[in-house]
């Protein structure tokens, strides 16, 4: 026997049908003598229109209000499906977060879970009920206001109730059926990992694989809960998210992965002198615009040097703005953008205790003529950006050159 | 300076231009100088696609969930219109029923509201903030759980509240610009009523004018609420629904009303003995068939009694099963069914003082040659059941006889 938290997102619950599926699935688990929470999305779609209805309420609007309208949609799912259940002759109930109470911090929109009262609940799960959680929500203990934990939010849900309610496993239902080695739409010879550690699929989370909430992820971590990625259509086993220790042969390079939400920003011949990243990059935080990767070069010109970083490309036009608007504070000779990059990364817990791996990488690529405008590394992670057109290229020969292709 | 509770339907709040437009009417009250607290009801049809979505989860569901999901519509009206308010510039906050709260009984589906706790909101409203509270719904205290008021339930949320809060008039706004003489699509003359008692309108309401909830009104009359019926798409003085001592000149008759939701069922030559209604009418309640206008009449065979009486149209056939099932038990000779008949009433609490008021309806009906088939009366009320063919030329027949036509 066992605790098994079951998260099942928007896709996973779009219609009754699906819901009656899902139903089906947490049945089989109650079956097998495990106790079951299940935290469930907004049904596909009702999100999406509860925010377009709040945004054309207001240009501006109250974030608890927000959050009061949003949260809507997943009290509708948890009902029904405790409904379906029941009528499975499956004993269950619904719980909104307030009704926990799921405690978060005041931050609106965003908020982050600080306690879950989970003593009644697990009582309930004990004596075989199935408890089924409105995710994405909580309450703000001081105003009793709804609060909301930002897009993707179940998962952190599903995620802080496993680890609040000591689950042996918390399972995220999602349309793949795991986490795979790369991008299976573009290479070919993708495989599905079994295992993968907590670091390289916050690496993964966070460069676009849209998995897993990078949030999720981080929590899962820290309170060590054995996360699993598993298809909410096909009965197959998925990708188990644990610790290194739990990975006996652990590969040098988990995956090769890729975000085309890039968009190069360079300006040349800067004066070369201190405080002149802060007097860039200041002003950009402030606008609240994320740099990601950056470089500085020695300029042609002497004395100044010339800076390479890369945003969002939703951003690129307020990042020019910023800069042109501080064009004399900094003094540069020109400012350049460009469009059509793609980031390529490797990841892997191995390359801590393995040397080469950027060198394979380098290798690879200049072998197919793909040349590297920035790198940066981190202790499991070598990221390169390229010309979005040699992408696909690029994600085909790295994933060979690391030997990750099917056999 | 006044309290006011204002209340918008579904119809009134069907989308985000007409939620701007109900902001509107909001604001014109503040800016009168009058506290406000606005009770909404859920976007026009997305109730029904919440019980919708229930019904196909499961045949039977239990109530529980069934409100919790269909208590979401509310929600979001409410946080849309706090939005909107707020973007003109009005103090403004939303309310769920669990926040207030509203505690109510355990009933779910149907509860009734048993306590509004509004000190903090009666505090905020004082302080010139805008109370935009979800109607159709409440808490039920000892399991906290989430509970319904049934279907225009919204009209009793605010009606109580207006009583909680002491206020001064709690404004119903709806698709019609008040309570009419008769129904004006029928009878050209029909004017609307500028006062109208508590009584009237209770039977209005229960004969099928579908103004206002039945149970609202009784909650008005019990608490002194007083109520206002008024257009949400022109700004019209609407109905005023007041205690008798409140209406100066009143009239002998205040309006003619109809309802097509009817069906005769006859019994003939049951023996005529004691406890032969209780052998009819028991079976008939423990199947919950509401049974309205009853006639019993010495029968043409001897020792036996012909009995009619009319229930709903939907409930014709489980009630003929029902009285098939007990045929002998009661004994009658034969039973027979008619659907085709209304029910049209005069209503008038001057009934009261004036005699007369029953001939007249027999006179001007004879007068035209419609044939009464069932009559029953009340205190300040007559009812004749006749052919439906007959409706139109029986409402305007009586609505001129009893001088109800515009001028």
């Amino acid at each position: 026997m066992a605790r098994i938290v079951m998260k099942f997102g928007g896709t996973s619950v779009a219609d009754i049908d699906r819901i009656k599926s899902v139903a089906q699935r947490v049945k089989a688990e109650l079956d097998d003598g495990n106790e079951v929470a299940v935290v469930v999305s907004a049904m596909a779609g009702v999100t999406n229109q509860l925010i377009d209805y709040t945004r054309s309420a207001a240009r501006l609007y109250d974030l608890r209000e927000y959050d009061a309208i949003v949260s809507s949609g997943e009290n509708v799912t948890a009902g029904l499906l405790a409904v379906v259940l029941q009528d499975l002759g499956v004993s269950a109930r619904s719980w909104q977060g307030w009704q926990i109470p799921i405690r978060t911090d005041a931050s609106h929109g965003s908020a982050r879970i600080e306690a879950i009262e989970t003593t009644e609940m697990s009582r309930r799960l004990s004596s075989g009920e199935v408890a089924v959680v409105a995710g994405f929500q909580g309450i703000e203990p001081e105003r009793q206001r709804i609060t909301t934990l930002g897009r993707g939010g179940s998962d952190t849900s599903a995620v802080a109730l496993a680890a609040a309610l000591g689950a042996d496993r918390c399972d995220i239902y999602t349309d793949v059926d795991g986490v795979y080695t790369s991008d299976p739409r573009i290479v070919k010879g993708a495989r599905k990992l079994n295992r993968i550690t907590y670091e390289e699929m916050l690496e993964m989370a966070s460069l676009g694989a849209k998995v897993l909430q990078t949030r999720s992820v981080e929590m899962a971590m820290k309170h060590g809960v054995r996360l699993q990625v598993r298809s909410s259509f096909e009965n197959l086993p998925g990708t188990l998210v644990v610790d290194e220790e739990e990975i006996v042969e652990q590969a040098v390079v988990s995956g090769v992965t890729y975000s085309r939400d890039e968009a190069k920003i360079t300006l040349r011949s800067v004066p070369d002198r201190p405080g002149i990243a802060a007097g860039i990059f200041g002003p950009l935080a402030e606008a609240a615009i994320n740099v990601d990767m950056i470089v500085q070069n020695i300029s042609s010109k002497e004395k100044t040097t010339d800076l390479t970083f890369t945003v969002g490309r939703a951003e690129v036009e307020r990042a020019l703005a910023v800069l042109e608007k501080h064009a004399e504070s900094i003094g540069y000779e020109e400012l350049a953008s460009e469009h059509n990059v793609v980031k390529v990364s490797v990841i892997g817990v191995g390359m801590r205790s393995h040397a080469g791996v950027a060198q394979t990488m380098f290798g690879a690529l200049a072998e197919k003529g793909i040349n590297i405008e920035v790198i940066t590394t981190s202790e499991i992670k070598v990221s390169v950006l390229i010309a979005e057109e040699y992408l696909e290229l690029a994600l085909r020969s790295l994933h060979s050159a690391y030997g990750l292709d099917k056999v």
